[in-house]
């Protein structure tokens, strides 16, 4: 269905911009996990605006469960989380409803929904939505800790400035250096500069994209199906239901079309736990779509936000006539450091499905002390 | 599942490399549909071995309908399609069951299936499966062609050897002129470099990538879903069930984090059939997750075969010591010009999955003339 | 999965007794659709217990939508409706936790999760947690009603009483009739009849069960799918969801058995419309599992109410001790009458989702006038 | 899906009576599951018509695995099995296209696939394709096995035939006793008087249906899943699929009606294994769609053949006029004690299903050694 995921658990979310409430209905979880709600709090306050090259909108992102929690701990039936929306300002947005901001939604979500959509401040294709996303990805982060598996997401470049890329030797420490509210990079220097490049566009009514590298810590070998739901197809589906998001690469990526077969191919130097090491990571700790045991790495895009405060050329729905556009409201310079969120997320998500069309839906629950015992 | 696709159909690939068959059993496409068998075996012939840079095996391809076809249409019962393998040779792989090939899934498939997988000539993580799926391509490509909807795709670059890239402004020629058993490219020369290339790497018993670029010409604005399933979430899905292929971009893809918005952004600039025209299309055709009217344009970069003849490091399986592996047996210098055909083919059963998720399932039967009528 | 439903769309039932709140989320409703407030208001007051013959828990079941509903109109995004839980008395239930009910989810619950379930009030076994269905039925009714289909259940027999069957030559008027709150069925003195001996069993401290007759008027010929999802299969896994449902017939039903097949056979005698009329109906409006274009008619049954005032016999669940039980709280006599507004609204449930699977999901809403137009 | 079933697999069945083959794929077991191939042979043996009581056509159902078998086990990749057809007499049917049998599918196949449907035999309509879902089910039972879960199923009710119930003081000898291809009673002088009865039907050229019980031994308590996916839900949407059931019941079923709670209510009287021991059986081992622990016990119902030889009444589909049908071609006058064979067959793959939820899908295999131990 439309927004809704999941193979070995059914997750849809929900929510417009300016109506009520954003969250998401997780349907499959076994009972018995005790969930730690600091833990999606703080999930939540990576992915909010903050700061002065984020979007004057600020919301508390305060959650509540309306069902499937109690006590503590899930209860084995489906999993309700919402989050009101307090901040609306939807005047700002009604004036625009048939001028479509360029390289935005707003036209298609009109071809497709006729103009029944809530189009209020981008309705379900706001940014905004990606709350519920964060905090279902908080979920199962908390599973996925308790097996000692561990995502972390940083900006690798942006413009000319360039983090440096995960060290493997200590990627427990890389990732966990990046499970903070700060600006999500390796290297101070680089986060530096990203963020006067920031802060520059946004002096120019402009916005900036960047690339951000993902690395996971601890899968074992022999997770992922072939074919259509290999690691990366599980992966790239939801990475690519990230607004703005718009490339996906394991490993090499895209450099694999400039080294031959002899330089690209990963040797396996060593066997411990049931996972390979190979003397290079090339491929991204994948085989055949399968984990071999080393890291899971990969990087993706997140292209400038459309919404810019710079006039733009568009035209009028109804008429067809050109247009010059002056975007008002709140924007962001750039989303990007605040996406990482939803890609560490919507990696979890996908892992944790994974892990539990291997071991069972069991496994999410590390523990399985039973009141009978 | 596992080897099962879609939301508006159910299309399970089966069959393994040196089993009795390979094919696919599709669940859910209306009665109705006529079906052209020459179209088919074309796409089949552009998957196939060829020439001096491909493998000497060489299988005719031909294949059956075991049900959901009758008197040259569909019934609107399963479809089953069963290719017929031929040319296996066991023994080649037989002796290397515990000395995993780098970068190949021998020994991802040994971790998740215990030993218990059908090994030979990589099993169901063969390309040879990708002959069902070029079939099943096949089918759906003839329901696009109905509505007016084409697929191409090239060979942008390989190493210093690069195409040029589609003209949209002529781009159903484009199309069409991809659409032979031909290296699939624009430009001949490049073609001719790039074969010198694959030759010059088999001569050194190695192996070479490439990045391919795709259009789809003629779809209507308005198609995707929001979330997970965007059209690029639910081809990227598609595009990494490819063995070998590790990078998917849309549009400007990774080239987005070096443009502000400003320049970034596609400014509408016209409106005709429900489409939107865009100044520029750097998002490819894709706006939210869905179709604006521009061609939608990605690229994925298929990385060389892992299988090469010069000798490699390796590890035995049962003892964990180091070995000296030499592959014998048939094997491609590349892949990627046939790989090009499963690219088409996924791109179209991703494309009717989410134009029957628009329209509905009747939609893939353009005509529905009735006896009764 | 567990709590969700659905082919062509995905249905998420939530909630527990006595938690925050019971409801759903529907994904895969085109935008479009004008709801009525009040049809989905008056199906609950069906649901709703109501007089002598019913326990005394009263909630007025007023619900808000959180998302995918916006002007009057469903937005083409997640629909989730919510109705908050307001009369909990939870301290009836909290002794009784290791001490199950005979015939109650009681036990059942705890042996699958273990003792983590939210045992309050039955949790997610409740009863209650059917507002959440009948409201998500109101939603589907209201789109069968606008192709012309009806569906409707009265009270077939209890005990020795029993109500006059649905007569076809005038389904719509019977169906009209049970159309309102009251009592449900077909003729006055079988309901006087079957009030009386639910007060008597109410007066003996002890409970009832019935069998129930539902008619759907209006239904085209050729809705339903061969085999898993035949219109048998689709209704009966939606009516076995019903707590308390034990059975499920299609026309002559277990009545089969003991009627030569010359007799049992409906001879074709008209067609209208696309729709076959036959002299007999023993099939139900069903060959095959597809609709036939006669009335769709089926019986099922409802079990008497498992909590009954009666000093019953039971254990303890950490001991295994034998324990007399006698239940406090409050309770129904019969639910049966009350029942029929649920399997009126898996009823249209189930109808939906194969007419959307027939006619594509734009199908659902009826008219589809376009902001662009 | 149309012919699509599972959660947590997917198996489609395919296959048209008078097509090359009927069969399935399965997709979702785990790999290491020994097959024996003997025991699918004797349960298509049991399906298969035999001796005076029977159609003419005879086949000898045999089987290839045409993937997904390898070495005497499962790999792990999708299961595809093949049963080609050999014995059609497609001109027996040709005639009849626009004269639809009363109470076949013939119309309704007509209706929902306008004329494209493969007619022939009753295409996927036809009693031919449970072949492919017996030998599913066959796979599914050795799994149960494996878990000391056994399915049977007798004939409990012929006209005034009537055979014993289950004991259940000595389940395990009686589903054991039902292992055969004999006619399936637990007592032998009702199955010579259901016999007799059979022969006098077939001599008057008509036909007779029947009430099937079935008993599952050996299931643990806490299976199933509240609502949509209950042990009921799952296992009648399975057996409504069976071409000419009508009616499934559990427990006492439809005689709920007739019976107060205080006599209904199942008292518990002891705990061992996990599994509840009730005083009666009236739930038919289920609480809230879920096991007890207590033998799951339903009956279905089975309607007479609808194709006899006695003259009937139809009408010309095209013209609409009344027409005398005289059937010719080869048929059962009754399909019950046959049919009984895809009862414990759909039983089996309904509970692996419900099973693999609660346990994951590893538990489909009992031992798991690795190759690499």
């Amino acid at each position: 269905m439309k927004s809704t995921f999941g193979t070995n658990f059914k997750l849809t979310l929900f929510g417009e911009s300016h109506g009520p409430a954003v969250g998401f209905v997780l349907d499959g979880l076994p009972a018995g996990i005790r969930l730690d709600l600091d833990r999606i709090r703080r999930e939540l306050t990576k992915r909010r605006p903050a700061g002065r090259i984020s979007t004057q909108r600020q919301e508390a992102d305060e959650f509540t469960f309306l069902s499937g929690f109690y006590d503590g701990h899930t209860t084995g039936t489906p999993l309700t989380l919402v989050i009101e929306n307090k901040a609306q300002h939807s005047q700002d947005y009604e004036a625009m409803k048939y001028l479509p901001r360029p390289s935005h939604a707003d036209f298609t979500a009109f071809a497709k929904y006729g103009g029944y959509q809530d189009a209020r401040g981008g309705g379900h294709f706001s940014g905004r939505v990606t709350a519920g996303l964060v905090a279902a990805g908080a979920v199962f982060e908390q599973i996925l800790s308790e097996h000692g598996i561990a995502v972390g997401t940083h900006v690798l470049q942006c413009m000319d400035a360039r983090d440096r890329g995960f060290d493997c030797a200590r990627l427990k420490e890389d990732i966990a250096a990046l499970d903070s509210p700060d600006f999500p990079v390796l290297d101070e220097g680089a986060g530096r500069a990203m963020r006067a490049l920031i802060e520059q566009a946004q002096a120019e009514g402009d916005s900036l994209g960047a690339i951000l590298e993902t690395a996971i810590d601890g899968l074992p070998a022999g997770i992922g199906e072939p074919f259509f739901h290999s690691v990366e197809s599980e992966l790239s589906a939801l990475l690519f239901s990230i607004p703005a998001l718009k490339g996906v690469q394991f490993g090499l990526g895209f450099g694999f079309a400039s080294l031959p077969g002899s330089q690209a191919n990963d040797a396996p130097v060593g066997l411990a736990d049931g996972r390979l090491r190979t003397r290079t990571n090339h491929n991204g700790g994948l085989g055949g779509g399968i984990t071999n045991g080393m890291p899971v790495v990969f990087s993706t895009v997140i292209k400038p936000t459309p919404s810019i405060y710079k006039e733009q050329d568009t035209l009028d729905l109804r008429t067809g006539a050109p247009q010059k556009l002056r975007i008002h409201g709140r924007h962001d310079p750039a989303i990007f450091h605040r996406a990482r969120s939803v890609v560490d997320a919507v990696t979890a998500i996908g892992l944790c499905d994974l892990m539990m069309g291997r071991y069972g839906y069991l496994w999410a629950r590390k523990e399985e002390p039973c009141a009978t015992d």
